[in-house]
């Protein structure tokens, strides 16, 4: 299934056919790609280079791992992402190794890790679907995740599947188109809520 | 200036490509390829779809702008920042709009808008450079940034420059190979610290 972006300016094409689907089909997710979309996270941009992102990662090869990672998800999401072939969960180091004082950044950068993840995936022709809704708690017992250290998302890694495999509620956002605000709406200049002068070109 | 990741599983020539220069050239940005950044970052995930981010967004064209705008950056990042054509700031919504709760994803996202627009600017042959190092009081003062909303980030966009226009210290940094620690220290399953089964077959 393609969802593709209705932006208003151009987009390189990868971007644009992101999407984050709900259905997903059991097809195992070949290695090779796995280590190649973890190897983009690797790479993105993080503040003094302190890289606070780490991964758990369960794939269905290993159903007992796999149902444990999943048991870390609210109900809600597990209902779904119990289909995908991998799970990951996104941690985030919240103070800087060389110092021990508070990593401002930690957070933010685990999302560029994560988007650069989905990048990848979307390169590959896989599709990534990530969630706040996680039990951070749980999953550090779980899995002994150190203090200083927080599980902050859950991923669900895989191909697009058919939407008709979803419950109704679920079926019916795959099926939506994406919809986003105007770039208007949050590119201001000189004073908040304001357009800059370059922006009013703005449709 | 090119500085390729030394990548040990296959990535996406565009990720490999990114880096953050320290040294920009003057050369303006045109205005069509800012409004395509800006687009990327648009349609990026978030958590609910809430799109928790903003931008400010000043150029050289607008000299007073364009300094009101360096003014809220730590002066560390204002001396070389300064040289970049266009500067903006990320400011994260950390509460719901539909309900007023806070948004647990809201600097994360904020992220992966950031890490779109990167990537944008990259298949442009743009660089960007990001700071967590800025003065957020400052620009809630000078834009009236609203309670319940944060800068976060500082974003410096351009085409990179020369590095001899630097003084020495960033110029190692911009000389400097990019460097990462290996997937085997971040990737982990069945418990924290250790790699998961498939993930084994790391080097």
């Amino acid at each position: 299934m393609i969802k593709r972006a209705s932006n208003d300016h151009p987009i390189h094409e990868l971007l644009a056919k992101r999407w984050s689907p709900y259905a997903f089909d059991g097809r195992p997710v070949p290695k090779a790609d796995l280590l190649s979309l973890f190897e983009a996270a690797r790479w993105a941009a993080s503040s003094y280079n302190e890289q606070p992102w780490s991964y758990i990662v369960a794939t269905k090869e290993e159903p007992a791992e796999f149902e444990k990672l999943l048991s870390c998800l609210v109900e809600g999401n597990q209902g779904w992402a119990k289909a995908a072939p991998v799970l990951a969960i996104g941690v985030a180091s919240l103070h800087f190794k060389l110092n021990g004082k508070p990593n401002k950044a930690a957070i933010h950068d685990l999302g560029l890790a994560a988007c650069s993840l989905t990048f990848e995936a979307t390169a590959r022709g896989l599709a990534v679907h990530q969630m706040i809704g996680i039990l951070p708690e749980r999953a550090r017992e779980l899995y002994a995740i150190p203090q200083g250290y927080e599980a902050v998302t859950g991923i669900a890694i895989g191909y697009a599947g058919d939407p008709n495999q979803l419950p109704d509620h679920l079926k019916q956002r795959d099926l939506a188109p994406r919809t986003r605000k105007p770039l208007g709406d949050f590119l201001f200049g000189g004073t908040w809520g304001s357009p800059s002068s370059w922006a009013r070109v703005i449709p």
